[in-house]
């Protein structure tokens, strides 16, 4: 048997075993764990409310793909009304691509002869863009362009001030600008400005300042490539479920990249927002007691290789008492200590909680399980896991 | 196109683009990026210097597939004298049973009803064993095999005093091994001790002390137990690429688990060990500059999503000057900080870093990158990434 035939085969049990409980009465609790458990009607509400909020506030919605790495969530957003999709890789873009959606925007640079070879390759029907922030990528993208015979839309990235990607002043935003309009096969379409240092600031006051001071940055950029240019930009694009209310009041961007608010993870629960819709968490890790010889505390078989803990622990939400925690045990293991610390639970339990932080986590999952209540309803795959 | 279609067909682009750098000078550094590098020479050294060692000290060798997921590496294991392989989990399991490997342990206990029917449907050839540490598990195993006509060998699992798996005392070690020594269709193979808080103490001495008290443990249960049996329990199974010295030592042991070793990831060469094989690092992060817009600071395309980081940040060993730092960056970014303030690197260069830890690192990648050199020479799929 080849490699990539044992590799895909090995789905076959867990596939087959859920497609079989799907519809029955109670079958949210009998599927084999870990699993990755997504609530629809708290998916769809999120969807709609993001969407109504972006569409009373007259500013585009442009879904982070990935949050969720899903064809199937990313059609909902479109069908809401989203102009289109942003995505964090060429690998992630393909997907989507792939899965018919026709409008991505790639949010982050590309560089190198593989990475130009792969954006040649990529079956593009509608709009793709990509963020830039050098003049050695928006040349190399150009000729990419140029000898594929297509047009490929740019967005001058902007550093916000974290020094992770972005042009580093309003003179290098304009030179960028510049060379792209004179391309032949680009399209100068906007800026992007993704504060991703502020999504997380929990109190509303600091966040605000914390914003504020980018904002500057943004405003100045705009300034610079409106006068160079003589028109004004198109296409403002950044934002995201921390900061939507700061990014909304600002007025500078014409559409918003939040991507979480579809999950409304812990990490993003944190986050004070008393003007923007009210989202619920959609998305729980299901694991089970598989060891209960110890007072107070039993074992279960989830661990690191099925969450990211750089938003820390799962909220427990069912299955133990309130009160219980979890902790961190290893690649398949984590502990649930009971608030009674004379207690136990049953060797077979289920327990489900909260997932800390969204994107990560979803990467280490084959399949969303849809649940509508206690039911399984649908099984989604995560199209993009494991997608570099 | 189906969802199905759309995650496999995803990896189109770079399979065929790395196939074709196959066995060209320097292709090595024409990967897209990033990029999960084996070193073959180093792989191949570091299996066959844990093979000599366990014949040398006259113990065998059962390695832990969990550490690579790879059924071309642990062919080689076996290759190598190894007896059979430990996975972690009944996904694991199933990689390695339908890769042609006929000797699996798994070494964390399972429960309930759906990874009961995976049990059932797992596709045994030869020996399949389970580490148990509940008479509830043991009951609904035995049903297993008793309706599937399959004997099931079982190790009893003892707790080193970690409290993550495990009997708790010996009283529990020989109910457990009297129940599966009495039921009908399973086999009383022996009992698993594996110290997993021990593994990374890096202090030869601290480490040392820190066995001891588990192996009192582990010897008080074997007395219990050979006691109650009448006779020598056959396998005594644990230990790993941390501990393997004191584990020899102390004479307890008829076979190791060790995993790690294959790749020494930056964890385990933090731990001293005088006395066991100098092995090397043999596994590697290839990220790639893809914004240089900073003084003293680039930023790559490998984050979170790339690099399990509960073992520290990888160890940059080329492609950036020596002294140089990676620093986290959020799910697809990281930082390097390179030792002369002023200075930068071009964008799209190369850089790779040893991996801190290994298992969790493996997970996020579909394919090893197989060099000897600066030569790609073969691509091995990470069979059981993403398997739960």
């Amino acid at each position: 048997m080849s490699e990539t035939i044992i590799r895909h085969a090995t789905e076959r049990f867990r596939n087959t075993y859920h497609q079989g409980l799907i519809g029955k009465a109670g079958s949210r609790s009998a599927l084999e764990t870990p699993a990755l458990i997504l609530d629809l009607d708290r998916l769809e509400l999120n969807i709609a409310l993001m969407a109504n909020h972006a569409a009373t506030n007259n500013i585009a919605l442009r879904p982070h793909a990935k949050s969720h790495k899903s064809v199937a969530i990313g059609r909902l957003q479109m069908q809401h009304g989203a102009v289109g999709l942003c995505c964090a890789t060429l690998d992630e873009a393909e997907t989507f691509l792939l899965g018919g959606i026709d409008n991505i925007l790639i949010t982050s640079p590309i560089a190198g002869d593989a990475k130009m070879a792969h954006l040649a390759d990529l079956p593009i029907t509608g709009q793709l863009a990509l963020s830039l922030d050098s003049l050695e990528a928006a040349n190399a993208v150009a000729e990419v362009a140029r000898k594929t015979k297509r047009r490929i839309g740019i967005m001058v990235d902007i550093d916000p001030g974290i020094g992770r990607t972005g042009t580093a002043n309003a003179v290098a935003s304009v030179e960028l600008a510049l060379t792209v309009e004179k391309a032949s096969h680009l399209e100068f379409l906007g800026v992007q400005f993704y504060d991703g240092m502020s999504q997380h600031i929990e109190k509303a006051d600091a966040r605000a300042t914390a914003t504020d001071s980018g904002y500057v940055i943004l405003q100045n950029a705009l300034d610079a490539i409106e006068q160079a240019l003589g028109r004004k930009v198109k296409i403002v694009s950044g934002g995201g479920t921390g900061t939507i209310e700061q990014d909304i009041a600002s007025g500078l961007f014409t559409e918003i990249q939040a991507g979480s608010y579809v999950f409304m993870d812990a990490q993003y629960h944190a986050v004070e927002r008393p003007q923007s819709p009210k989202f619920h968490s959609s998305l729980f890790v299901q694991m089970m007691v598989i060891s209960a010889n110890q007072i107070g505390q039993v074992t279960v078989d989830a661990g690191l290789k099925h969450l990211a803990f750089d938003g820390g622990n799962p909220t427990i939400v069912s299955g133990a008492p309130e009160g219980s925690t979890y902790g961190y045990m290893g690649d398949e293991h984590g502990s649930i200590s009971l608030p009674d610390e004379y207690s136990s639970l049953s060797h077979g339990t289920k327990i489900e909680g909260i997932i800390p932080h969204c994107d990560p986590t979803v990467n280490l999952f084959g399949y969303y399980h849809c649940v509508r209540g206690d039911m399984l309803v649908e099984i989604w795959p995560v199209d993009a896991a494991g997608k570099l």
